[in-house]
Order: C-alpha cells, then structure tokens, then sequence
C-alpha cells in the first residue's frame, strides 16, 4: 500500500464528515497520552516519532482508497472531495525519541481543524504505541545488563515484519548493542549479529565437524552453538578443537540449567586456555533472568534478547489515548469513570536534583517554568520545523536520560515517579 | 520494500553459504510446530498461510539487498550469487487455513534444498506465529460470544499497521463480524463498522446536539456513544431525541459498570419504546468479560473487542519452531532439554466420535490412517498445486472445525485434546 488513508478506522471518517457537514472545523488539539503506567515499568521511553512523520507523509487518498469508500455507501461526494485533497497542514508537538516520559505526559500532540485532526487518530496511536511499548520493554534488560551486550534476536515472534523491524529500531535505542534482522541493520544502519541454529549442528555427521565446518566459513566470527545434543560435552570439544587450530570467538548456550552451565563451560574453556572466548547466551531471556544470572556471577559476555522483549510479553500494550483537549481555545475534558482528560495543549517540564530526576510538572503550553522543558514543536502549518536526529543520537540521547534516573526507577521493581498536572 | 530478502536473520545467511561451502545441498524438510499451547489456549487456528505464499513470492535479492550484504564483508561473491539468483522451488505442504490444531503437529512444512528452506525460517515463523496467534486468541471470544456479533476494534493496538490488518483478517477467519480497519475491510472484503469517538460528543455544546448531529450525517447508521459525561442520562436523551423523530439504531456503553449501565440503559430505551435499539459495548472487552455479562443476562447486541485480542495480551506468543526433521531421507532430532523433536515430515489424521473430534494422529508422512488427514501438499516445486479458498471459505471451515470441537475444549478452562505421536 503506497497511500495510508485507509489505515484508519471508520469512524474518524464518519466523524470527520459530520464534522465538515455541521461547520466544526475550527482549531483544534489532540494529545497522545498514557493514562496509568503498567505495573512493571516505572518510565516509558518515547519512540516512533520519525516513523510517524514519514506514514504521516503517505497517509493520503488516492483512487484506490476513494473508490473503496465510495462504494461503502455511507460518504457525500463533498467528504471524498475533501479526503483526496487531504494532506496534514497543522502542527505537531512532541516529546523527542529517546526521552523517558511518564503518565499524563503529552508524547504528541495534533494542532489543526478538527476533521484534519480526528482522522489521524488511529495512525497516530499505532505507530507510536507500538514503539513506546518495546522501547519501554528493551530499556529494562539494558537496565540490568551490566555492561554486558544485548541482541535483538526477536525478528521471528514479533507481530508481523514490520513489527520486527521497528522492534529492533526501538531496541537499539533502548541501548541493544545490535540485532539479527538484516532488513533493521540495512534500513537503520543497526549493527547486526548472528551465529547458527541446531539445523547447522544436526546436518553434520559428528558435532565437532559441524563447528569445525562453521569455523571454515567464518573464522572471524565462529560462534559456537554448543546445546544441540551435550552442552558441556560441546565445550570440551571446543577446546580440543581450538588446540587444533581451529579459530573459535565465542560459544552459544540457548537451553538448559544457564547459571549451572555458564559457570561450567567458562571453566572448561578458561582450563583450555581459551580465555578470551566469549560465552553467549539465548532462549527465553528477558530482564529478570539477566538480572538473576548476573546477580549471580555467571560469566555470560552477551545476550541473545529475544520473544518476550518483542512481544513485550508481561506488557503488550500501553493504556494510551488520543483525547480532544481543545477546541477554538477552549478546553475540553471527558469525565466517563477512570478516563478523566486535562485540558489544554501542554509542555513538560523537568526538575533534577542531586539524585538525578526529581519530579515533572505538566503545565498549559506558554506558561513558562524554571524546569527542562521536554515538548518541542516539531511541524509547523504541514512542514518541518526542527532536523531530526539520527539513530545515534536518539540513543545517546536514551542514555543521558537513564544516566539521570533516580536509582529506585532503574530497579525491575515498582516505584512512583512524581508528575504534577498544573 | 519490494524485496523480502533481508527478512531474515544474519545467521540464517551464514548457514546457507557455510552449506555451499561443505556440500551440504541435499534434500531437507523443515517443520513449523507448536511445542506446548499456552495455558489459556485448548486448541490452536491456523492462519496466515496465504500471506506466506504471497511473502515468498517476494522473498527475492535484487541489488539493494546485495549491496548491503556485500558490505557485511561476511559472504562471498558465489554465495551473493546464490541469493541473486534465489527462489523457492520446492515443495509445501500445510494444515490449511482455518482448520484448528494442536501441540506438535506440523502447521507447514517445507521440503527444498537444505540452504533455500533455511533461510525462510524467520519469515515463515513470523507470519505464521503471529496470525496464528491472533486467530487462536479471537475464537476464544467468538466461543463465548452466543450469537452476539464481534467486531474488532483493535487497530490502534496492534503492533504496527501490517499487524493491524492481519489480525482484521484473522479475527473475521475466527468468527468475528467485521473490523473498525478500512484497509482491512478494502484489502480482504471484511465488513466494516464503526460509530464515533468521545472527541465527537465533546466538540458539541450539548450531548443531545451531537446525537442529533450524527444521526443528520449518517440516519442509517446512527449509533450513539452514551458515556462521555453520563451514561443513563444519555440513555434518556436519546429516548427523548427518538420521540422528537431523531433516528437512532444502536448505543454504545465504552466505560463504567457494564452490567449495571447495560441493564438499566435496556429498560430506558424499553421503556422509551425503543426496543429496536442495540446495545453495543466496548473498551477492555475480552472473552472472560463476554462470558461473565453474557452468563450474567446483560442485554449487550454487539461487542467492540480491541486491545487485549489484538495484542493476545495473555499469551502474545507461542512456543513455534521451525526445525529440522529430515536430510537426504534420513530423521533428524535434536535432543536439548524441552527442545526435543519428532523426525521426518509428517501427516495428521483427526478422529472423530459421538462428542466430536476425539484424536489427532501424527504419523510419518507416507503413512495411510483411517482418520481425516489435515496436512494438504500446497506447493510443489515452487508452483502453487491447489486453488486456495477465498477468505469466507477459510472462515466457514473454522466454523466447521468449532462445530466438532468437544464441549469442554470450548470452554475458557484449560483441557487437554489427545495428540499421539506415532
């Protein structure tokens, strides 16, 4: 699909030609907010904006698109007039990628008439949502990783391919060293990483020809997959294998007792003299298992980060909406039980002390305060107002945020972090 | 991108070159299974087969992709002429869309060279796992749902756009009556619906206005949102703008007490003579919340299910793999502690008694069984062998499988179904 016009649901377009039919068409304000953080995230990281901006660009209607609402029967010859002449000519609000936000904080917020607005609805939650929820997810095994390099090996249970390849984006944001998936390392510039699979290992007569076959093919980067059939078993045939010449950078656990096996097979390369051989390990990792493995001094150089993070398993999504706050100037507020809005077009400001973060105060947009402010205006009338910044950046970025987290928000366990709506 | 090629992980690419490098090009099938179902799932649907078969028409290297691979400085030029020249020609054989199934039984397998069905292991896992997962989450609703329509609401939700439209698709293969999805609707003929947002009843200076407003734009549509401000007072506009002539076929409860709102918003409009009305709720909706206001008597018509099923919230994944059975006719097994497999390709045949379907038998292919045999050869030689069933065939297919589903399998607690492994 070239044009995105139909990645929406059919209710901004109803609403959208209501509107246009009874002259509301005046200015007005959306914010994307996330009403009430999930129990096991103490912040959220911002991600998605860049990917935004560009489907923003495609969300048009072309032939295609006007033709398939024609024949729904429900739209007026003006309302698809008005959709082929759509494009987004307002202003955007938002946080930077790579910030850390918390509940009730204005992520992106949509200024225009009001059809033009409504319409973006769906898109907007989408795209951003998506990205926030794994950015969020990832920053946690970053959190605990103590130094330690992290892969993105998720591309296969991710929600589709293009959830893999934003997946691996927003992980390398979060602080991932690289990922597996060729189509995010060609795309984004992502350092990609890789090994072999049991397949590699069964297809060989005997293990060690396997390895031995792998280190032909790649003697820079020979990792060995050492659970196909015995791992310790695989980690003794390394070393005889290496005093044979064979070259070997690294081992690969991927199942069984990891804290039992780490240790074991580090002591059997170490007594091999292979001291400088990496161990990897993969298979069902996610921050809590790092964080107890590393707690417990395993001897893992890497992670291999894979289902649960790019499906953020214990999280898949985000209480996140994108609520009318104003309209002609004048507020607007829902009032329906546990979905209260705050009126008004916002900034955030930040306020550090000696420990680092200290509190955020949500103020109306144009009240000054001494804080760091964190909403930038980003689109001005449909274009471009800032340049924005490359991957590194956004990342260098993530890590001046999480160098100035309070100790107790980098923990995996749950605490409050204090955000004043003004 | 036009081209899949890069869908893939690194390592899938540096096993096949290792394998042209050692010979090892003999004939090898892969099997796509479930090794445990989740806690909350008795049976599993297969979906996303279609989109496979289109994805891998395009799973393709053209320059771009070379180029990119090229300056890996990892792969060499005769294996970069491999992929340039790639293209499935073997065989597929698969449970067709639709059909329920269980823990290891073989949803796809592929049969080709051992490098060409390699390097598909992260596209086939990510289409197949995702859709399946969707599909195998949405009929959950659907079994509890008595009659009562389900229309997906889950757009926004969902991880990404693509994740959006297929899980529209898959919801509708497993019973759902439409989506709130416009490109879904355009791209798969599903039927589409929708209403309007709170942002709606909010621009008007009174609720009645809004009401009014909409059921002016869309008189055969209109359908009221009751809970912006207050549902039962809501309920009594809508009764008093009816008697004045305002159109009205539907309300929406989207927040509050469910059971108590939809209850005494039934007798308002009863009571109102609006009999006709439907009852339509949403926000939150999951099957447990379906059958606990269905059990409980609510007088619900319609339900929008949206977050918790597009994202499979309580099981976002599956224990899929894509693993090795056979080479060069021989079995292959790996024997990693809970990672074990079966060897060879495989066949089903599902039993049934007086209850329905009774057993599943998984034999080595070849086998002949008194049973219903599940696993179709779709592709042979890289050519499509069958006529693939439109969308409405595959749903009316999962609405067979369903009717010989045995009663306890279709309840929300966990049971087991026999799958014997010959």
């Amino acid at each position: 699909m070239e044009k995105l016009g139909l990645c929406t649901d059919l209710y901004e377009l109803t609403m959208a030609q209501s509107y246009l039919e009874h002259g509301k068409t005046g200015n007005a304000v959306f914010s994307l907010f996330v009403r009430k953080l999930p129990e096991a995230r103490n912040f959220l990281v911002s991600c998605g904006l860049e990917t935004l901006l560009e489907q923003l660009e495609r969300f048009r209607f072309g032939d295609e698109e006007l033709k398939y609402l024609k024949n729904l029967g429900r739209f007026s010859t003006d309302f698809l007039d008005y959709l082929r002449d759509y494009e987004f000519r307002g202003n955007i609000y938002a946080i930077p990628e790579g910030r850390i936000f918390f509940q009730n904080e204005p992520i992106v917020q949509f200024e225009g008439s009001l059809p033009e607005v409504q319409i973006l609805e769906t898109l907007v939650i989408n795209i951003i949502h998506f990205q926030t929820v794994i950015a969020s997810k990832a920053v946690r095994s970053f959190l605990v990783s103590r130094g330690k390099a992290l892969v993105d090996f998720g591309f296969r249970r991710a929600h589709g391919l293009e959830a893999g390849i934003y997946a691996a984006r927003a992980s390398y944001i979060s602080g991932f060293a690289g990922t597996s998936n060729l189509e995010a390392g060609r795309r984004f510039g992502i350092p990609v990483f890789g090994t072999v699979a049991h397949s590699y290992i069964m297809i060989f007569d005997r293990e060690e020809e396997a390895f031995k076959a792998f280190a032909e093919s790649f003697p820079k980067n020979a990792v060995f997959l050492l659970d196909t059939y015995d791992t310790i078993e695989a980690a003794k045939k390394t070393v005889q294998l290496a005093r044979k010449g064979v070259p070997v950078v690294g081992v690969r656990l991927d199942s069984g007792d990891i804290e039992y096996l780490s240790k074991e097979v580090r002591r059997i390369l170490d007594e091999g003299g292979l001291k400088e051989v990496k161990i990897i390990v993969s298979g069902g990792v996610d921050e809590y298992r790092i964080d107890k493995w590393l707690s417990k001094g395993c001897p893992i150089d890497a992670f291999g980060v894979g289902t649960k993070f790019i499906t953020s398993a214990d999280a898949p999504y985000l209480d996140m909406a994108y609520k009318l706050v104003e309209y002609e100037g004048k507020p607007k507020v829902k009032t329906s039980p546990g979905k209260a809005t705050f009126p008004f077009k916002r900034q955030v400001y930040r306020f550090y002390g000696e420990k680092g973060m200290e509190r955020d105060e949500v103020v109306i947009y144009g009240e000054e305060a001494e804080g760091e402010s964190l909403v930038d205006k980003v689109i001005e009338g449909g274009s471009l107002k800032i340049k924005l910044p490359s991957l590194n950046e956004i990342r260098e970025r993530m890590m001046e945020d999480i160098e100035r987290l309070p100790p107790e928000l980098k923990s995996l366990e749950k605490h409050d972090y204090r955000v004043i709506i003004k």
